[in-house]
């Protein structure tokens, strides 16, 4: 038993090894070549994106081709591609020695994340029951973008902590898993989350706050040298956050109904980060001594306002309740960065390298709960019969539910999410402490040297030393598994 | 009457306190919560955001969706967006050691000040008579970023040198100027400026001058070691650079008229912005010893003929006209950071960080009159009738006007625009002399340590000597004070 | 002989002077007048974008604004906008010394080749026969950026070793071989190439490689320190890169057809981006000891998927197919960073500094080959009658083409574009060969010190010693001046 539970120990903490030479290019060009596969069966171009355009134009007496659903949604489904890729991706490269791995594998699982997310999503919302196929256009290539988002937000917890590949099955596991989720809260529960605090943000946050609670590394301490940033590339981070913060209107309202629905989307949220930006830099300077403004704060808090009006941002929760969600978001979310994260560090053996937890779990549970809310005290009179009636789409079978049993479905998509973030998140949280990986080593957490080929920086001269304490971290690290496998 | 004079003095010159912990979560707080009081009495959705618009549709014939106004406007609304956040931001973290205070406090004052824009120009435009309520839709949060940038213009002479809290006073101020300011323009002159020579650049710079021209720091030079920029703190610059310039198209076609307005606006600007770029370099290099050129040059003079274009490029100008306006606007504009700007700091007393003087100041001046010819000279024969009845808005009480009245309406918005600028200026800036701001010493300025958590970084290995510079810029200030209070 | 070869060898050898102080303005200045001479007597609105468009909509009974040309096109004009400024720019930053000349000359360079585009192409494609002027919109301004584009990928090759000078004579030449290329392809063959596989790609390369094969700096070893990146400087590339990524969608589908064209170009383009990552990464962690990332690779073959798109994109290639093509041009282009370009500059003296031979002339070419495949195989039971004849343009004069057909001449269309490539290469090298262009000498490439004022970095402490390298490199060159001389 006793031999039993040391070989096990010994499977399980055996010296990492971060080469990941064979196992990264063999998932791509396994998982490319399945794709090409999966789209050759599956895959065929919508009615408005197909040469037969003209003919359905014809049919439906559509009388000019400004009436294509592209020319509605293009300018959103391009703001919204720079959020995925430019905003997540250059908010993680505010650590001093992970840029390339922040951008980086941000864009590798993006990339990698958006195909399967058009096969998943297709099958579950636009399969075309006359031959089996999923017909895709620009609602779909959105679409695939926000389910993407949703793995973003969980790397962010895992940040400079695992191997391209972990990232990798996290992403398959997370997009399917997504597909499920949103599947169950907007077509069986009919809940409406045009900007996801739900299907995106609360599931991403939770999946990958579970994630990183399984993987816990208790020596993590041993990189602290690099866990922090510097000054180029804090300015680096904020690229990444104002394009996430300018473009979450078109987030929001990117697949909003057409008309008002897209335009009061895109209202709600500009003002609700507006208001978001304010109270960050309050808190943020109440906090510090002398009143400093810390860059962490900045960088993210001011996004969580846009975060909570993913739910509610196409209703009419009118302009000042807008501003009262973004008011309470900044401050919850400063808050959180500031007291929650550093206890769930040290109590709760989560670490969560961007702070996740603060920027996307809490702000998204707040945007759902106000979601519901708003949703709940909907009236005739506020929206008109017509208005009310597209707004949460009581039509056919759903004619006869009342804004107040909506704003209930609302609540329990909100539990939906939650179980599919934590429970999801732990089984691929075990799944992802499998040895072979390829993760680093503790004193090799934040780190590009790992995976990267970094080049020398003239203007850096310790890297003597630096690399030192590597060795010397090295050393340890052997020794202690020395210990335990001797044990 | 002496005793009165030392006390005075000591009261405006004692020693600078820049610890805004109190004063800026407190402004913060009471202004965001006044915000949204106001927005809950007054700002509710016109009928396009509105969830009334599907009868509204019914009601006016409207067929489509995509006669709302916001698929006319909203890629224009998210390019300005950019060019406020991402491009006033990072063209201001060209500093060294400022681009924290560049690219945060930009941010800050912008989140702020377009409530308060949302709200004064509503007051001023977007009162509906039914209900005495702002409606606002996809144009009054255009206009809300327009007016921001009048203050962001402002924030460019004064980067560096003032609190956070001066700069939310500033925009407070600023704002309610630039509202009343662009009514009187606008409505009472009916002047046409879709892109804001008159209202927003020359209003802006001359509103900035005039403040830091009272603000004016005789001993700036002792926080000289930090005013000068590195190698990439200039790329950063950069992008904040290339983002106004590619999107000032859309700066000014942004609420120019639907159709050929719009149309016309971006073509002109997009000839304008190109010919500045050449000129630009020609004047670089020709000023410099072996034709080197500088990047200060490179960043700023190269957007003059997009400020210069704003009252015209909704004008049948020509495509020659634009180029010409374009090609003075880039001598002018490098002419004056290589002359005028040492001048007006050395003689004037006006120390102006970002030179807004050469990229708004002039090229405002310039763009408003080249629009008031522009006006004068219009004619049937080259609008034909309906266009120059739309392109100048000749209906109603203003059917009667002709293009050389126009003119002459125009020329008369630019003075409006320079006094508001003056002396609001002027008031603001006694106000923002007040010793309670929390504004940084003179030897303490460029510098992000003051009102920011600052990263130390591992690869400038110099700061004891830094630091202790700063000791001795400081020990000298207290030295100053004590001989002022003594005498 | 001997006295006039050596004479021939002292007039091309001559010691290098990078002084641009008289050249580059008086280019600039005579160039800038010129098109404004050259603007006011060919160049004017179209009827889109002049002040008669209320006329026009009456007279062609069009019911709203909406359908003018600008709503269809603008939101992809800016994003092809921000891919020549921003994306090109800051992808040639990553140059640890030349950051400066990356993105400054790349954006001198456009701004002088958009104004003499739109006059070529305006003579070749827009010129109104019933007065012989040229009459611009909104798609002239995309097709010129377009046209610079092929200049910028030449900028590629030579980047760090030529002139400012030399460029805008490279750009001069190169927008006017592109637009007779241009014209020769699109109108007298009647090939498709919406994105410019052709066109824009493999002929920019190509003018791109012969130049530097003309220009080749056997010394060019003397500048090797400055060749490669510093880790900041890679994270500045790799915004370039993924503003690049993220618009190329745009980019394929900015002047395709309106409704299903556009649509359908920005899927396949979305599509094949997306594969070509995943094989990049794969290949280039399968190519490095312990599976190391390299930064080139995933700054600039990420993006070959786009350029191999260029001409099928609007096409029926089907959702596979796309995928097909980006994971076959992920390899292609990762393969030729690895192997191709040591081989072409070790034995075939091509030195090619960002590797555009892997980026834009194999994805390109393959991109015309996959292009006239898919055309070739074109069905109406695939596209429709009306879908067939509006792809392929099958009107008028071509009305009797068949698919077959229209393969063979996209096939010629290849050839045209590489033998003007080519050919207009040689041609323009040589010219740039002559000695008074201001290039730099080989110990001074890839350095910003040569053509722009640096600041001083207080952060790199030895610039001392670098100055001493280029102290010894400047007399060694002189001495082997000297005894060329002597000869």
């Amino acid at each position: 038993m006793g031999n039993f539970a040391a070989c096990c120990r010994g499977f399980w903490c055996k010296a990492k090894n971060p080469d990941v030479r064979v196992s990264l290019p063999a998932v791509c060009f396994v998982w490319q070549i399945a794709m090409i596969i999966l789209f050759g069966l599956f895959v065929r171009y919508d009615e408005e994106s197909d040469a037969h355009w003209s003919e359905h134009k014809h049919e439906n007496n559509i009388t000019s081709d400004i009436e294509n659903d592209f020319y509605y949604r293009y300018p959103s489904f391009q703001d919204v591609h720079v959020m995925i890729f430019v905003g997540f991706g250059f908010l993680m490269t505010f650590l001093k020695r992970y840029s390339f791995g922040g951008v980086g594998f941000n864009f590798l699982i993006a990339a990698f994340g958006l195909q399967w997310a058009l096969l998943m999503q297709g099958w579950f919302h636009s399969l075309d029951p006359a031959d089996g196929q999923i017909k895709i256009g620009i609602e779909n290539i959105i679409n695939a973008d926000f389910c993407v988002a949703g793995c973003l937000i969980a790397y962010g917890a895992l940040l400079g902590k695992v191997s391209p590949v972990q990232l990798m099955v996290l992403t398959l596991f997370g997009i399917t898993l997504f597909a499920v989720e949103e599947y169950i809260i907007l077509h069986v529960l009919h809940v409406r989350d045009a900007g996801g605090s739900m299907v995106i943000h609360t599931f991403g946050a939770y999946y990958g706050l579970t994630i990183s609670w399984i993987l816990y590394r208790p020596k993590l301490n041993q990189s602290k040298n690099l866990s922090g940033s510097v000054y180029h590339s804090d300015v680096f981070a904020m690229i990444g956050t104002l394009f996430l913060w300018m473009f979450w209107p078109s987030f929001n309202s990117a697949i909003a109904d057409h008309g008002d629905g897209q335009h009061r989307a895109a209202i709600n949220t500009y003002l609700a980060l507006a208001a978001s930006v304010i109270t960050t830099f309050a808190i943020s300077s109440l906090s510090a001594k002398r009143g400093k403004l810390d860059m962490v704060h900045i960088q993210n808090a001011t996004l969580a306002g846009g975060v909570a009006m993913g739910t509610a941002a196409e209703f009419m929760i009118t302009t000042y309740g807008s501003l009262i969600v973004g008011f309470c978001c900044g401050i919850i979310s400063t808050f959180g960065y500031l007291v929650i994260t550093p206890f769930m560090e040290k109590y709760m053996k989560i670490q969560d390298t961007c702070g996740i937890h603060n920027l996307h779990a809490m702000p998204g549970v707040f945007g759902a709960v106000v979601g519901a809310i708003t949703a709940a005290t909907a009236s005739e009179s506020v929206y008109g019969h017509e208005g009310l009636v597209n707004t949460f789409d009581f039509k056919g079978e759903y004619a006869e539910r009342t804004p107040a049993m909506q704003g209930g479905f609302q609540a329990a998509g909100l539990c939906v999410a939650l179980a599919f973030g934590i429970v999801g998140g732990a089984i691929v949280g075990f799944i992802l402490r499998l040895p072979f990986w390829g993760d680093p080593s503790d004193d090799n957490c934040f780190d590009d040297e790992v995976y990267w080929e970094v080049p020398e920086d003239e203007e850096s001269l310790p890297p003597i030393l630096e690399y030192n304490s590597h060795m010397v971290g090295k050393n340890t690290d052997m020794m202690s598994n020395f210990t335990v496998e001797q044990s």
